[in-house]
């Protein structure tokens, strides 16, 4: 239903506005209600830094130098609520973030639906050889095969039991009138963390903006990654220049250390990288660390 | 200017959007933004209650019964954005309140205006003698004139003295060529606590309505409950059912400890109070501040 | 190791430090570390309202004031540092308090024991008929067998079948040379909610109260409650005033809306409280609450 | 007093627990007590990351390793309580770090003493002509004495109006007894912002790190420098491998946007900085802030 407001609004999310964007096979994220747009964070840029901010003459130059100076507070003024639909392994990783408002399906409440994440067969995958918490190469296909069947299996049995604990047929009375209904706080626990939750999320934009950085980084699992890049995507219709302005000082940006630093004007004056390296009192993790930076393989 | 838009209208708040209300002698609190209505409350809770919400019929049920059990999470989902011109002293005891964004004009940035607080007469008053943190009876009328005039002389000399300091004619040129022009964030320090700062304000309904339960309260200093009263009144536009929950349960409610529970059993089971509350074993403190709840002087 | 210190030292925790308690049939809370006592309550209450306190004498009347009358900055100077072993069922609960931090085992990096929460036959229970999301009655004998049988079926099943994907001999190395290795982060979604996980929990005092004023509550569900009831010894270890006001105001305290006051005034009065409820305006539901908070049955 | 614990105990705060250190004319920043050390961080990151810890061989190498890759959480599990002293104007940038716990003495309660800030002669500066926020070139040193002059002056003034308006002998009874008593609330509004107040401030040392890279950052007020330096110094006694790290990756190193990066490895690459520069699409103000960063004037 369409009203009139006086408040700013965002065309790019209106158009979007209440309409689930899929993730995974079962999931979606959906704008519930925003406030703000890039205006108003340049709005409450310019009270705090009053005449400070005349010299920057544009919305998007000033959007920048926040980002760049790191002065969050304004992007803080701006406020996106989503309804999403995810596996609990993955709402487990996005319960992390505690400076956001969640409204969560209550499985001591309500019974659940038969929903639970199975991966494509090309997002299985072994574990990685290199680094303890990520995932390898993928696996052949009739491996994959055997492992989807492996979880589905149990996964449906789960659900199989579960609806035999609860002995519900949906209008609260039993299936089977000779056996118990068993708590519904007691019965979920047989379900697994592939399950579907649901949940409202109200976050603002400074804490939105951390949230991408951590979940939408390679280093993020694969399965929370699906859901930070479609964010990223609803983000960017909502308030393109703080989005910009987001990618390139944080996503594809990068820190470096008082040595490496040094190691860097060392190098740009002329000296070998390996020679700079090598006095430069970095251990050989952190060797190997700034020269995938210098190469660009870290972003 | 209005636009169109598909999320959630409060038209009791669009009807006073971006108007200063006035407070105190120059503050006011003017509705920049704000997200969401009692139906979105309503909306938050029946996802996480799911089914559990059912029994409760209507909208107005379903806010009383979460403001009672204290689901707070619901109110968070409403969000509600203010610009608020206030004396600093009002501006320390506000920012306490932590749970809230603030973009606040920098006088290290910019020169303030000369604009300071002056009381009007009736709100003089003596230091409270049973209340160490009190208001007591208002001043005599010469008295009160007496003080508004020391204050004001002070508050002109530091504001004239702060001009010197600055020595800028409003171009950056100084006024006085001879003179140096001292750094602003050093020249503030010579304006007092009634000065008037500015920000913008941006905070959640459920921390609202706990920063109404604190300063909108008669504990409150009389000039921040000015500021309360008029946000209420704002609140109360926005969310009238919220609103009438808060006012009922929290505002005019009060609670009871476990030992005045057991007094107030024995006397509604008829025995005298006074005896009840003699071998209570409450302090003598306590049994005074329990007999103001009995008789309704705490409201 | 016993070291010496300067700072506050509280014996009662002393002796339990480092010593895990149990909950449920695999769970613990241990108390890591800890910073402050009742002393370090009343030291920043007394810095905050300086000469306003010398009115109170004694250290637990001041902290009962406080306690009363939600001065709550003082409580959060009192810090506690737990590691605890719990079901993921119960974690997903716990998780929903935001102010605190917490360090929890991934099992994107680690593989998870062999341990999950099976109910002691005494705790599984009907849905209770009353309440959505409660326990009713404990299960008959043989039901109950035949539902823990279930239960530690569909676990060990999972838990064979996790093994199975990880492929892991426990040094890396395949235990199946033949079969591939998958990814921890994708093998533990076989778990179900019934899991072990564990994790440090640091939370100062004020928002501990607030975590056990719902999760110690009657309303909380049995097993998280079983942590709770832990935690509170603990805390009665710690600081014995701010733990005995704490049950005084809050865990046996109570809270009366306005309607309810007034009814309680007509029936202090000497209206019977049947007619002074009939005219009150409560809905059904509000004079059932009151009624039973009134004979009690609310604690 | 000297106690025993079995906690971990840090000897370097130890030595300077209680003790005042002095910060500006009247301030000081002490130490009331504190949660962990170095071997705290690590304890909770092997927590979180398992086995996964296990191939970064040594404390001070894992503390780099979370520093770096901005894993915050085991920063927390270190807590710092301080007393501090310091100008209101300083309280008031200090106090926008929300994630601390305050107690704060309140002249509605308190009389406030004769306390107020007077920079050095040294200090005093003229507004800077680049930076809106700064403060350029000191004062001449007649120049200095006459502002020195004026703000002590009005300080005077203002604290003697104050008494004036209390009129209170020192134990509640009236100097004048003709003279009414103003309520200290209304009687502190005179007072002016170099006005010493005091808190007791809790907080992590995740959050106590993004205050110091804040506040002791070449941006902040000089005032306000002052005392993160005193803290930094009481961290790097504290927790010396988590101080290194913080230097090296926060306070001396820096981050670069994805065009900096690209114009930095055309330089590497043997490219001139100034050709590279002149096709980046950067900004003239970025482009100035890179040439900075490349010399190390920004450090």
């Amino acid at each position: 239903m369409e009203r009139v407001t006086r408040r700013p609004v965002s065309d790019g999310l209106e158009a979007v506005l209440g309409e689930p964007m899929p993730v995974l096979d079962h999931g979606f994220v959906r704008v519930v209600d925003y406030m703000g747009d890039d205006a108003a964070i340049v709005q409450a840029a310019r009270v705090s830094y009053g005449a400070g901010t005349r010299t920057v003459q544009d919305d998007r130059g000033l959007i920048r130098y926040l980002m760049r100076h790191r002065h969050t507070t304004p992007f803080e003024m701006c406020v996106l609520k989503l309804h999403v639909k995810l596996p609990i392994f993955v709402a487990r990783q996005w319960i992390r973030h505690r400076t956001a408002s969640v409204n969560e399906i209550s499985a001591r409440y309500s019974i659940l639906d038969r929903e639970f994440y199975l991966p494509s067969l090309g997002d299985l995958a072994l574990q990685s050889t290199t680094n303890r918490q990520g995932r390898g190469q993928a696996l052949a296909d009739d491996d994959a095969q055997r492992v989807l069947e492996l979880l589905r299996g149990d996964a449906e049995l789960a659900y199989h039991h579960y609806e035999t604990l609860l002995n519900d047929d949906g209008t609260g009375a039993p299936r089977d009138p000779d056996a118990p209904q068993l708590a519904r706080e007691l019965a979920r626990m047989n379900l697994n963390l592939a399950w579907y939750t649901q949940w409202y999320w109200r976050i603002d934009l400074h804490n939105l903006f951390h949230f991408l950085s951590l979940r939408a980084d390679k280093h993020a699992q694969l399965e929370i990654r699906r859901y930070a890049d479609v964010i990223g995507s609803l983000v960017e219709r909502w308030v393109p220049h703080a989005w910009e302005a987001f990618v390139d000082y944080r996503m594809k940006g990068g820190a470096l250390s008082q040595g490496e630093w040094r190691v860097l004007r060392e190098a740009l004056g002329g000296r070998p990288i390996a020679e700079a390296l090598a006095s430069s009192g970095l251990s050989a993790r952190e060797k190997r660390e700034f020269l995938d930076k210098i190469r660009g393989d870290d972003a």
